[in-house]
């Protein structure tokens, strides 16, 4: 089968043996992929995966002859494990995950996913729709973690992928929602969906909002995510925060945003991933639209070109399709 | 009368006039106070405070031609504001706050203190242990933030005062309690009011903690507080952070510390002060016994020494009597 394979390098193989799944696990056929920020942080060395890579998918696989579409969790069920929910089988030691630790990915013609980890796409979501479900996910996390209120003021801090996403997954839970962000193109993709949208160098400075999610993964977010929000408010940090770098006026930043956390009493609530069935409810009843955030497809044949594209400043979700 | 002021040097006034309570207020003749971490930093520049010092104090005002024993909010009640908690009162912008901000305090003969500041003192609660109300009401703040189960394994991390009176408040919350310190002579007292102890040195690594308590403020004691915790678990900041020689290491102990915080999901409180009616109540039921941290009496002429005493290190409690 063809396969994008990191073994140090990014490369297309077009001829390497299709996975064979062990005990308990299905052949998924895959259709399309996304390519994820993660990805191309494991090409700079995160987890030091090698093999074949990617982890968001829709794909077929044949359930008693027929063929149904699914998506999958990429934290891998284990066999004799008795987790049962993404974030038990995350904190597992002996975790393997899907084109990211351990685990072959999705980037190929077929992956071998345990069927405990897949979920069935309902017809009414098209394979464009369905390869977000695990990054939409994540952005229903937040609702699993943070009671937000119909009313409360709620910023999303940054305008990228996972910021849209998680914008998206919040847009039914309060009537003010709004996303701060720099990049013009990505904030009317926002308002697209009925989202306030405000340009960061644009803020008056007020300490308006009841919850701040930080999608920013940076000092310089939290910085302003902790002058945003009220005393008694709530941080959401949904990125991971490199350390490579770090410096003393960093250092300075967060022990203020620290300071401010005990003076004005304020919570901190860490969100990883989410639940896939959550996001799958969101895309069938047809309450949110993804699509706006495709910015490109590759053949799997040109994945290599396609991290260049998704690399670029302000490109968004670049697909590879396999079919 | 006699009074301590702090001028940029803190000094012993032998005759200053006493304050002329404004509308509301009530004249406190002062019994006892103690020295309090904060009135340290305020000799250091904490909100450039002139003045009488102190805020920490048990007194009696003349109530219906009575004397009546009374312990005392710090964030003052306005006229005609209509914040109703401690909380609202220390966000307002125009507060004052007793020894601290714009208020005269209580290392005096007397200090004058809005009526509704003020909680009736129960012939139960002996003068040496009214005076520890406002910060022993600090430490039953925290359960007023978060909900700690009766099988919580609960660290509260430094065996200062703070953590001392944080984990008397949390003792009858779970029966799972360790204080981690550094200082056998004050861990002692830890395990004279039934919680465990553990030398910080001693720690086996394991993250085992659901809650963890952090009276250290630095980011040695972010990161050990952070490897204690479970996954899902939460950490109470009850200490402020002083940035100042804050350094790129710091940075990188903090990233990471966030970093574990989204991938483990945990929470993360901010607690600052709390309810004085918690506080009374377990003086009041002999459920805590502060005593123990008195570590120096002095009467109100030798503040000057008191306040070096207090700086030592290995010293808890430093009181200034007034009779």
């Amino acid at each position: 089968m063809r396969a994008i394979i990191f073994d140090g390098t990014l490369r297309y193989a077009p001829d390497v043996p299709a996975p064979v799944p062990a005990a308990g696990e299905a052949l998924v056929r895959v259709l399309k992929a996304g390519i994820c920020n993660t990805d191309v942080e494991i090409l700079r060395g995160y987890h030091a995966f090698r093999g074949v890579i990617g982890h968001e998918f829709v794909g077929v696989v044949e359930q008693d002859g027929a063929p149904v579409r699914v998506v999958g969790e990429i934290s891998a069920v284990r066999p004799g494990s008795l987790s049962r929910t993404w974030f038990e089988r995350s904190q597992d030691p002996d975790r393997t995950t899907v084109g990211i630790r351990g685990r072959d990915g999705a980037f190929a013609d077929y992956v071998s996913v345990p069927w405990a980890n897949l979920h069935r796409v309902p017809d009414s979501v098209s394979d464009d729709e369905a390869v977000f479900v695990e990054p939409l996910a994540a952005g229903c996390g937040i609702l699993e973690l943070v009671h937000i209120k119909p009313t409360d003021d709620v910023r999303v801090l940054g305008d990228g992928k996972l910021g849209l996403l998680c914008a998206m997954a919040l847009a039914r839970a309060t009537g003010r929602l709004t996303v701060v962000g720099k990049h013009a193109n990505k904030l009317s993709i926002a308002r697209g969906f009925g989202a306030r949208t405000l340009q960061v160098s644009e803020w008056d400075g007020a300490r308006a909002a009841d919850v701040v999610v930080d999608c920013t993964g940076s000092a310089a977010g939290i910085d302003i995510a902790r002058r945003m929000l009220k005393p008694r408010g709530t941080l959401v940090l949904k990125s991971t925060y490199a350390s490579a770098g770090a410096s003393a006026a960093n250092a300075t930043t967060l022990f203020e945003a620290l300071t401010m956390v005990v003076v004005d009493e304020q919570k901190v609530i860490g969100s990883r991933c989410g639940p896939f069935a959550a996001a799958l409810d969101l895309l069938a009843r047809k309450l949110v639209d993804v699509r706006p955030l495709i910015h490109a497809r590759y053949p799997l044949e040109q994945a290599v070109e396609a991290f260049e594209r998704a690399q670029q400043p302000g490109v968004l979700k670049v697909l590879l399709e396999m079919v």
